[in-house]
């Protein structure tokens, strides 16, 4: 997927929300259970419900881990099910020495069919450039949103920079324009310094909704002339509600954030 | 497993050698095609012929997610048959927010039964704290051996020190004797400084063999009084041969590791 079939999207949909499915069987709605396989009759019943709204999904890989010898086959047929327009972004975190890398890219992208992979930098370029296939994205960890992020990320630099702008600066060596980052919402000051390293690059932004972070100020700092923006929300969709029609909540709280998104995307002219 | 446990076995087999299951089906001995699982089949000849060589086995979860959904079946029945007194360390180089960190751990420790993980630190000690259960251990990278390690790892701080010491400085707090350092064979170096911080942690060595890095060396800066090394070869051990008889080889190719680790042992009357 070019980066332009991702902008048209955006702006098609005057939406940049990305729906993480991050499934748990002890938090989806109990009836599912029922079902041969209820972690993937979730994921079909959240992606009918909320396709038209966003524009990416956002699979954790952790959660298909969890469920063991079915999980990787559970993820191929949720990601299957995913209309073709929609970006699909692999959470795994992965970074290895280059043989290892180009075997993770190769499940990802051949096997599971995936058009993004999210990678940590500690090891550096080889273990980035292996997943740089054509129209295929990095989407490189920097600012995380969890609370102990600024641990390693904000150590200072000699530069001058903490960690995550100067690791941001370096890795622009490493792709033109396929590499994206991971910006937390409650990550402002952040925000706005990797802005000013990457006027263009996108940024996906988890830590909206349960995690706390609000949209108008993600906005504010990373907003561009092309949206530039990313923004995943996975439990407060996926877990609005636990009743029958549990979908329908979800759907309620796709809306409510593209409204907002529209509003954003109206004020700069998108 | 305790520490005392894999001490007694370093002791007992006079040898500190962790072999890497990084099995390809591009790579093993064809004749092996044959079997419904030729993957499997070639870990078990792997392990009958090398388990009294060897203290540790590391699994690299590339290698088995590249089969697709016979992948964590393959890994599960490969770490079943490994000896319950081997440390069997997952190569996964995971690290995400608490609640996900805390999905993987269940997966390795509970589904897979291992008892350590590969864990990148950059985001932090939530990331790595949900893997330190009792006598589980996190190997955190440091000082990796791939070519481009050193783009981020030798980033220099503004405490006067390189980003990998730094870093193995603070994860010092997040555990008393629970973490391991991933150290590559040919960063000696590095060794020698993360050694100084870290005088009894025990450090995961890749780099031997196929990647050129040398053991005389790798114990002059970082073998202690317990030995504190665990030193990982995966190719040059699993691929020696590809005739009928190749374990033979595989074997020959531990043994003469294991006698030139028994010798550096015999050096400090360990």
């Amino acid at each position: 997927m070019g980066t332009s079939d991702i902008i048209s999207q955006i702006r098609k949909k005057k939406s940049f929300l990305c729906v993480g499915l991050d499934p748990d069987l002890d938090k989806i709605p109990q009836h599912l259970l029922k079902y041969k396989n209820p972690i993937l009759e979730f994921n079909k019943l959240i992606i009918d419900h909320t396709k038209d709204l966003c524009i990416a999904y956002k699979p954790n890989l952790a959660f298909f881990e969890k469920l063991g010898n079915t999980g990787f086959e559970t993820l191929k047929k949720t990601i299957e099910y995913i209309p073709k327009n929609h970006l699909i972004i692999a959470d795994a975190k992965r970074s290895d020495i280059s043989n290892t890398a180009k075997m993770y890219a190769d499940t990802f992208y051949d096997f599971f069919g995936v058009d993004a992979v999210t990678i940590s930098p500690y090891m550096g370029k080889d273990a980035v450039t292996p997943f740089l296939v054509k129209d295929k994205y990095v989407v490189l960890l920097a600012a995380t949103s969890n609370d102990n992020a600024s641990d390693i990320q904000n150590i200072q630099t000699q530069s001058g920079l903490p960690l995550y702008a100067e690791i941001v600066k370096i890795s622009k060596k490493w792709s033109n324009n396929q590499i994206m980052y991971v910006v937390g919402a409650n990550k402002t000051d952040e925000m706005k310094l990797i802005r000013s390293i990457c006027p263009n690059s996108f940024f996906l932004v988890p830590g909206i909704g349960h995690q706390g972070g609000d949209l108008k100020s993600v906005c504010k700092y990373g907003l561009t002339k092309s949206c530039g923006l990313i923004i995943n929300v996975s439990r407060s969709i996926l877990y609005a509600d636990s009743g029958n029609e549990f979908y329908k909540h979800s759907r309620v709280v796709c809306e409510n954030i593209q409204n907002e998104m529209k509003i954003e995307l109206d004020k700069i002219g998108f």
